[in-house]
């Protein structure tokens, strides 16, 4: 099929999930799991025909990121029945306002329709998406990278048997079979077909999104993540956070990428970090993290010359650009210019430094004395997520089942007409 | 200065209003409205400059919405008075969650930074939306139809003048000086720079706006409105709020467009109706409607046969497109593919249709036995709104003051890192 013949199929599962109770989404996500489970061995032998493909083409990281075992194939399935065990977003009460003419005037989670995915090569995305998108009461249109085309396919034919099983329709989920760019594109401007598109992948995927979208859109995100280490800062608590945030997962959106120090403390602080986050890790055989030091760091600790670039970049590695400041308001300034605005972090104290950090720093989530790797649905407590947001509209942040949500307004009258006294209280919008 | 001038110093005011508390957010309204009314003689003055520019070239419906009269002018200071008194959206507690490990994470409503309105003739919006923004902590930036400059730039002075009075930077609000088409299109790519633009116009701006702005942005919105008589409908209720939503103000976007009529009910229903918004009218001396029938109800009653088109026209006038369904399906399915998403209702006494209507059509406003003409922030009890958004990311429905803020995460620690035993306890994310 079309990308456009799929958008269009898609768009009949709509009103059987806006009209699916939380018991029969249920289900469905139970038959998904037990449906992706029981297709094992048709999975695990499209994934070797995807992995076979792009031997020798792609790097170990990829193949690794491309490749299904059983063992991951349970943990999809588990993944999927822990989003039927999540509170239904749907139909939730936000607000409910009764006027004074008697209107009941109710402000409720209702799905968005049909959720976009674009990813890249881990095919565990598309159960993951889907059970979201399901729970959600959403229709999910999902397109993976080439790579890993015969695995998603083979794993959403598995979830449409279990949808069906279920008493939905296998157009509720489906998988793009053009990917190429031109695919990319007609979802980024299917207007009309797509009610939100996430785009989960590299920066040029986003940034094509952000450009070309005409479709709702969120940006998921990269994380130029910044811990500042204030003048009144428990240095041993700072340093803590730093290693964790720089070395617990270095690969990932919410690990630290430079780090500020307050000139005050910046002659003990500098050596304390080098030794934790260079020698100690070295004498325990662990990779030491390369440090990228400006100009008056680089007089009191040994590392590498940072260039600008560095502190502008996210490297996603074992590489942290380390700076010295002259206040508070010189870190929340430099944050405001460097920031990609996903996770930054205090050390400090001073209560109403923290305060003033947390009201200036304009990202989805700020940190007082705790390492920016707690960004994420399950250690916020929100359960499963479809990816990180680091725009302001509608989501920011962990974006959970209420994220994939918008809302309607339902009114319930008796007749009421809006009258000519009434209406000139006030300043006449519409 | 130049467009790009203008946004550069509008960043300066971020800080200062992000800081600002209610009582300094409210005096700076209050000294606002202040300068407004003092500054009558050379607002009234710079807009006879405008009207005189514009006669002849505009229509006489232009020019009234371009005049400033000292009443208009005293409604504005009122306006922004009105919006002093609203509760401050800033910090609200949207959702605290207390984690096991200690974290404490608080979901705070916060401004969105720096807002951009673009409008065309009313120079009253330029007020409105700066007391908006400045309520919601943001910056404003303001660009106006080249008809109305003169006005809303002499409206901007005083305004800033208030600012400053009242110990806020004046560029927190802010008039483009270009009212050329790429002033426009620098806003909608005015990334990192603009935070969220509101266009406020006709289709083509909006549409100019979802096609270009990379930037984020809110569709607000023309209304396709519906009201469908369903079989169980009292339908003396029903020619009611047919007349009030079709004919109380047909110039805006909540009015009526279409009536769609359930076949079992139509042979009585529609001369009823006739009788209403043509005849009754016609004898009062009131504009009557054009009533365009589709086949079927050309048959039962006297009118223009409708084209195609007319069930997909924003009229904004006294017409109405009649249709008859066979069935509550039907009108939902007409609804679904001829809707602008803006405001639908469905008359009826029949519970289960009217869940069923709620459920299934997608609109921001969805009424059981009321006038779609209620969808205004005042009439929601919301106080005062930037516009109706139809889409669905972020604001639906009326935007008030919580829906110009995002939120964002604000968590405070004693020292937290993640751990490896917890983080492996779910499927990680990031």
């Amino acid at each position: 099929m079309t990308t456009h013949e799929i958008l269009i199929a898609a768009q009949s599962a709509r009103q059987p999930l806006a009209l699916a109770g939380t018991d029969t989404k249920n289900q469905a996500l139970e038959a998904m799991a037990a449906a992706l489970t029981a297709a094992s061995d048709e999975i695990l032998a499209a994934n070797r025909k995807d992995l076979e493909a792009a031997r020798g083409k792609v790097s170990d990281v990829m193949l690794d990121r491309l490749a299904l075992t059983p063992s991951r194939l349970t943990d999809m399935a588990k993944g999927m029945r822990e989003v039927a065990a999540l509170p239904d977003p749907v139909g939730a009460l936000l607000r409910q306002i009764v006027r004074p003419n008697g209107l009941v005037i109710e402000k409720r989670a209702v799905p968005m329709g049909v959720i976009a995915i674009i990813y890249e090569s881990r095919p565990n995305v598309t159960s993951d998406a889907a059970a979201l998108a399901i729970k959600a009461g959403s229709a999910c249109v999902l397109r993976c990278g080439r790579d890993a085309w015969q695995s998603c396919h083979a794993i959403v034919e598995a979830l449409r048997r279990g949808l069906v099983s279920a008493g939905l329709p296998g157009t509720a989920v489906s998988l793009i079979e053009d990917t190429t760019h031109a695919s990319a594109n007609e979802l980024m401007a299917a207007d009309g077909l797509v009610d939100l598109l996430i785009p989960r992948g590299g920066a040029g995927l986003i940034s094509a999104c952000v450009r070309n979208a005409t479709v709702p859109c969120i940006q998921t995100g990269t994380g130029i993540c910044h811990v500042y280490v204030d003048a009144a800062a428990d240095l041993e608590m700072a340093v803590r956070i730093i290693e964790n945030a720089k070395t617990s997962r270095p690969s990932v959106c919410n690990a630290e990428e430079v780090c500020l120090v307050h000139r005050d403390v910046a002659d003990k602080f500098l050596p304390m970090l080098h030794t934790a986050l260079v020698e100690d890790r070295a004498a325990q055989g662990l990779t030491p993290v390369e440090l990228r030091l400006d100009e008056r760091g680089a007089a009191i600790i040994a590392g590498t010359p940072a260039s600008a670039q560095d502190f502008d970049t996210e490297f996603l590695n074992y590489i942290l650009a380390v700076g010295v400041v002259d206040s508070l308001d010189d870190a929340i300034a430099h944050i405001a210019a460097h920031s990609t605005h996903h996770s930054d972090a205090i050390v400090t104290a001073d209560d109403k430094a923290a305060a003033r950090f947390t009201a200036c720093v304009d990202s989805a989530a700020v940190y007082v004395n705790a390492s920016t790797r707690f960004t994420d649905g399950g250690e916020f407590g929100l359960g499963c997520e479809m990816g990180i947001s680091t725009q302001k509209l509608h989501a920011r942040g962990p974006m959970g089942l209420a994220e994939l949500c918008t809302y309607k307004y339902i009114i319930h009258g008796s007749g009421q007409t809006r009258g000519g006294a009434a209406a000139k209280l006030q300043t006449p919008c519409c």
